[in-house]
């Protein structure tokens, strides 16, 4: 290596004081060891740097020199050098703050929240946003500049959806009419193919009122994509080259294309429409389990759970644990109702060794239409998957890895149910995603006879086990949407007469998808939240804890809008303004 | 050229039909001729062909092949060949639509928003849309790649901000709160500078409730940018560089620098703080015009005006025409006050020829004081500057071309006066254009004793006359932001105090711009307004005429958000829900 003697200017902000020897100055691009010099100047050099606090802006004019050998920082990435000071301009200096910007000072989220801007400067927080910027940029290479989509922006503030009851309403200056801010631009995206935008695309933000769900933000942002003259494999392998053209490096590549699962394969083996596939630990259906016929046993082996997992496991009272022991032999409530022929079978179909955990799930009515049957067994998977991932948690918390947390596992789940009967009124059916997904081709015909049998042409995205995206083939014949809105949903098509006049108008077959963007890069960064990735994101009560809002306006600031407030009992009385 | 055959396949929109021989097939790309085979065939193409409506969607496979010699159109771009269909599939057939998709089709504005889907399939709009789409992949190429700026979304459901009349509300599921859907990002952006975001951009969907101003949106588009420890010349730069970077190559190339004009010389010379420099025709100041002394007379010359510009003029009788005859005498009311030397005055100063109008202002009050006479000579410009492009506009009209349409002329306008007296409590100042605009260094210490003479580090981005941007370099002493919002303002500081808390804990010097996407763009393509680079706007009274929105709201479902509609007294009793 050899000499050099570099004049540089830094700006940033004073991370450490040293003994009145050194500042460290963070800026953007990491931290620098300012070397105050202890000879006095004329402009009192020393005593200016000794005198700043943490925290405060300072520009530095020095000279870069090679620390003297021994001194140098190895975890530091300017480490071997020092600035030598010889001005400085001090733009700012910093109050005490609240906390500091350190990586290893543990602080509440409220605390972060509500001085985000200070939150905001942590050396994760800054990763975490300029890594989104990047994938979102390099998303937008691929869509527009390799495959010619356009970026297109639709209105926010539109009209109320049929059961809407998640949308924030807007109020307009005419009395008792109010825009309403958009779950997502499902149907602009739509009337787009319609207008002959073949290929469109927008970072879409998109809004959802659900009062307080742990994880949910008031609004968030989708990756938009629509496609005309495209089937489903069109969309899935564009989705794939999307996400491993902008995946980044330093994540290492990912292998396309993903796996497809069918939804009964996701159900039937992981008892969960997002199956977590970076670990196995299936669910089995035991045939000759139990003696009845007509019965259905279903179980899931834990590798290692007999010892490590059973005693903090909440189980259900509908399952049943069954441990291997070490000499092979079980240990069960359920052991004297087992042949040995079903011994047999639950050992071999689970592949269960001895300490290892075998949950199982049994229905035994004999007497019950397949029908039911069949939903009885749906029921039981649900608890099954549920308890598989709780089960990879304890393992986890006990060191046993069966997720590698390095590993991103994209999966399709596709082949859903087009509707699911109403919880609250099983003979009325509703979309499983929503009303303009197609049918499968081969189950069009269904539409008109059994509709409850129809599969749809949607495909979700899961990555490591969450939802990161969904999309379908919409119907594209204003008959086919027609009959599904008024026959099977028995909804008021007026509502959508502008979509269903569209498709009347030469609408091209299309369909496309819409990826959460906020939980994928969250997933990407191994956030625990996704308000880890949101620069000001509300709290779990929709709250914004730096600014206050939302807040109270005053009855003079509605008065144009036509509405006012109804005060619950309680709080009449206490007026309006300014509380 | 080599004769070539090959087969391809179309998918399209039937465009026209003509006498069964050909289809006209348009996709995103231009226009095709198929060619319907004349033969019998087993799948009786000719007659499927022959059925099509107009804007039905299609797929044809066929063969290339070139057109017989002396049938090329070379108005097409695929002029020279046409495809003989071989099959076809009919993706869906249109009904009879409201308007025919060619270009030279006149419609109604509300008629083409009514049904914008088919309305968007001209080749003007599909050449706006796209257009858009590429500058703004260019700009984002341009700051994220190049100047590394990191693209940060902000949120949307904000606190209202004070004084924010303009701002929509959105009421919470919290009786009395509202979020409020802001008219910019500018505190957001001002936060991630001192988050440590040091370079910030966004395309940023802003909100503003203006009721029915015409050509405004109630939603729009601005590339919103803020740097830290950057200067004014250094936002001027990067915008400059941006907009050379992205502009589309089919437009030309413009120049950079901008020309720079202090809003002191764009009142003079113009009377406007955004002047159209496309054309001269400037306001001379007179100073021997007339006799008294004390006065202020000022003019602007129409070249050619005598003769083609009078007759239709509206001119306010504050000023007076002067024609300039043939043998160079004058024409003029005011001809007796001239003097001989001011009448010579007024021809060389404003260069008037033979068949020029002269516009004059006079103000001949003797006793005024200086600033009195200065606000009276301020109070004239705008009226002058009005003539200047109404003038332009008329000289246009009768044949004179001042402005090439193909000419764009940026500007930017500087030295904005930092506070206005209030309309209506003129001895009470308010923002030029926001309270966290930073004075000029030099003007600083008139903060705290002339405040009304503080001019500000705003700049302006004027395009062909038209504001397309606006940027400050912001106060980032929270000391001084709060003088000025306490003391000058007289505006409550703690409806900042986030704000005011951020700039004390380390805040960097900086500033940004909005520049205004949609008006940018409309000028960019020509278009006579800004609904026409949008893909789906509002009408001019804020409504979507598509789907009828703002719409009206059940009172169930005001009741989660604890607000009620007040009925204005003659529609009171006709009741809410689904009117």
């Amino acid at each position: 290596m050899h000499l050099f003697i570099t004049k540089v200017t830094l700006c940033g902000w004073v991370q450490y004081l040293r003994q009145d020897l050194f500042i460290i100055l963070r800026d953007f691009s990491g931290l620098t060891q300012i070397l105050i010099p202890q000879e006095e100047s004329p402009n009192d050099l020393k005593a200016v740097l000794c005198d700043l606090t943490v925290e405060s802006v300072i520009m530095v004019r020095g000279t870069v020199t090679r620390r003297p050998a021994g001194q140098e920082n190895k975890n530091m990435l300017t480490g071997e050098i020092e600035v030598l000071a010889e001005n400085v301009e001090i733009f700012n200096v910093s109050k005490k703050l609240p906390f500091e910007i350190k990586d290893f000072v543990k602080k509440s989220e409220s605390l972060r929240m509500q001085h985000r801007y200070l939150d905001l400067r942590s050396s994760q927080m800054q990763k975490n946003m300029r890594l989104r910027s990047e994938l979102v940029m390099k998303m937008r290479e691929y869509l527009c500049n390799v495959h010619g989509f356009v970026d297109v922006e639709t209105p926010t503030l539109f009209k109320r959806t049929p059961g809407g009851a998640k949308e924030f309403i807007v109020p307009s200056r005419e009395p008792g009419r109010f825009y309403s801010l958009p779950q997502s631009p499902q149907q602009f995206k739509q009337l787009l193919m319609v207008a002959g935008i073949d290929r469109y695309f927008q970072m879409a933000r998109c809004y959802r009122d659900e009062g307080s769900k742990p994880d949910r933000q008031p609004e968030f942002t989708q990756v938009d994509i629509e496609m005309s003259f495209v089937d489903q494999s069109g969309i899935m392998s564009l989705v794939e080259g999307l996400l491993q053209y902008s995946w980044p490096a330093e994540k290492g590549p990912i292998q396309v294309p993903f796996q497809t699962m069918t939804y009964e394969e996701a159900m039937r083996g992981y008892g969960v429409d997002k199956p977590d596939t970076r670990f196995n630990m299936k669910i089995e259906f035991l045939r000759s389990a139990l003696a009845q016929p007509g019965g259905s046993v279903q179980a899931i082996c834990v590798p290692s759970g007999a010892v490590r997992a059973t005693s903090a496991l909440f189980c259900p009272q509908e399952l049943s644990l069954v441990l291997v022991r070490a000499d092979g032999s079980l240990k069960s409530p359920l052991k004297k109702l087992l042949s040995v022929s079903a011994t047999d079978d639950l050992l071999q179909t689970t592949g269960a060794k001895p300490g290892d955990l075998v949950l199982m799930a049994a229905v035994t009515i004999c007497c019950l239409s397949s029908l039911s049957l069949f939903c009885l067994c749906s029921s039981q998977r649900p608890l099954l998957g549920n308890l598989r991932l709780q089960c990879a948690e304890l393992l986890n918390s006990r060191g046993v890895t069966l997720r590698d947390p390095s590993v991103f596992h994209f999966l399709w789940v596709v082949d859903f149910p087009l509707f699911l009967p109403k919880d609250d009124e099983p003979e009325q059916l509703e979309s499983a995603h929503h009303p303009f997904t197609a049918p499968l081709p081969e189950d069009t015909p269904l539409l008109y006879t059994e509709p409850h049998k129809v599969r749809g042409q949607h495909y979700d995205l899961v990555l490591n086990g969450c939802e990161i995206g969904g999309g379908s083939i919409r119907i594209h014949k204003a008959s086919e949407q027609l009959h599904v809105l008024k026959n099977i949903l028995r909804e008021d098509p007026s509502l959508l007469s502008h979509l269903l006049e569209a498709l009347d108008s030469g609408a091209p077959p299309h369909g496309g998808i819409a990826l959460g963007l906020d939980r994928l890069v969250s997933i990407m960064v191994g956030a625990l939240s996704i308000r880890d990735v949101i620069a000001f994101p509300k709290s779990f009560r929709g709250h914004d804890l730096m600014s206050q809002a939302p807040d109270f306006v005053s009855e003079e600031d509605l008065n144009c809008y036509h509405i006012s407030v109804k005060w619950p009992p309680e709080q009449e009385g206490t007026g309006t303004a300014g509380k």
